[in-house]
């Protein structure tokens, strides 16, 4: 692809559509990317936690975010993100998600749809209004495109009272470039 | 709708994807907003077209521009999308168009399906490697929703070897939120 990246999507949303940058989560930092990202959002007395199965990943963004050397306070925590109300007891201003798998390795570890889904539930749980969980969806992988298929169902399937849910992606591709599903709770509800 | 807009988004991929800025069209000028974005964009030896089939849509557009006293390049023309290749005979770096009705009239005048999708084909046959064409769908109106399923169906078509097609819509909500269609045209092609 030469143009209109969803990674590049996902951080325009962040900077356009986050309102509030106290509690922000990377719930697959991979490489560190989206959390390096985030934690040049982060307002100075907030919280930033970084999320990833493998270990591999999390030395990798501790590296990424260490050699900034930026004043943050950050959690790295080496544990799947199904499980990420072990860790975070507050309400959350924004989230995001990267599906797949790490990038550079050897594609064993990869997201899965069940967990995920479990993970978008507690997110959605645990969202302050007007917050914001956007997720880029890679699916070339093996078993890519059904958790593609249960992300995509799973996001249809939100109240519209409660939820505005947008979908990017391209409509005339041989290969699946990465697509983005964003949803923003709306200010309005409790 | 209080966050993700679809004319904004429209406005982020000419800022981003844009790559040259000499010819530039507005397919449907409407009250002008979008022709007055392009103004600001174009080069300084640039050309834009504006293009509305009422009469009133090219007064308020006139109007708009004229008080911003930019100095460019630009015409306004009095006749549909359809007949684009009439008044443009050069090479095109973007296009905009806004499907649906003029906004505050009597939403007697609208876009139509096949004068739309007319008009589709003739853009890409007149824009240049790197180009950008960009449709934003109001569907809501009579008909609306058969232009958008026209033009979709036709977006969806388009050699993935030529063009790229992105498609930005909300995917739970109850009315029709305008959409955005993004068609770039790869620069690796003759």
């Amino acid at each position: 692809m030469d143009l209109m990246q969803g990674v590049e999507f996902s951080h325009w949303l962040f900077n356009n559509y986050l309102e509030n940058k106290n509690i922000l989560v990377d719930a697959t930092c991979g490489n560190g990317k989206d959390t390096l990202f985030l934690a040049n959002k982060i307002d100075s007395n907030g919280k930033l936690y970084a999320f990833d199965i493998q270990k591999e990943a999390i030395n990798n963004t501790k590296k990424k975010i260490e050699e900034k050397e930026l004043n943050i306070n950050i959690d790295y925590i080496n544990d799947g993100h199904e499980n990420i109300d072990k860790y975070v007891n507050k309400k959350i201003d924004g989230i995001i998600y990267n599906l797949g798998f790490l990038p550079g390795s050897k594609k064993e570890v990869k997201t899965e749809k069940e967990t995920t889904i479990t993970s978008l539930n507690i997110s959605l749980d645990i969202l302050a209004k007007g917050g914001l969980i956007v997720i880029v969806i890679y699916s070339e992988h093996e078993g890519g495109s059904e958790e593609k298929a249960a992300v995509l169902n799973f996001a249809r399937g939100l109240n519209y009272k409660k939820y505005n849910v947008l979908h990017y992606h391209f409509i005339n591709q041989k290969k699946n470039p990465p697509e983005v599903i964003a949803i923003k709770k709306r200010n309005g509800i409790k």
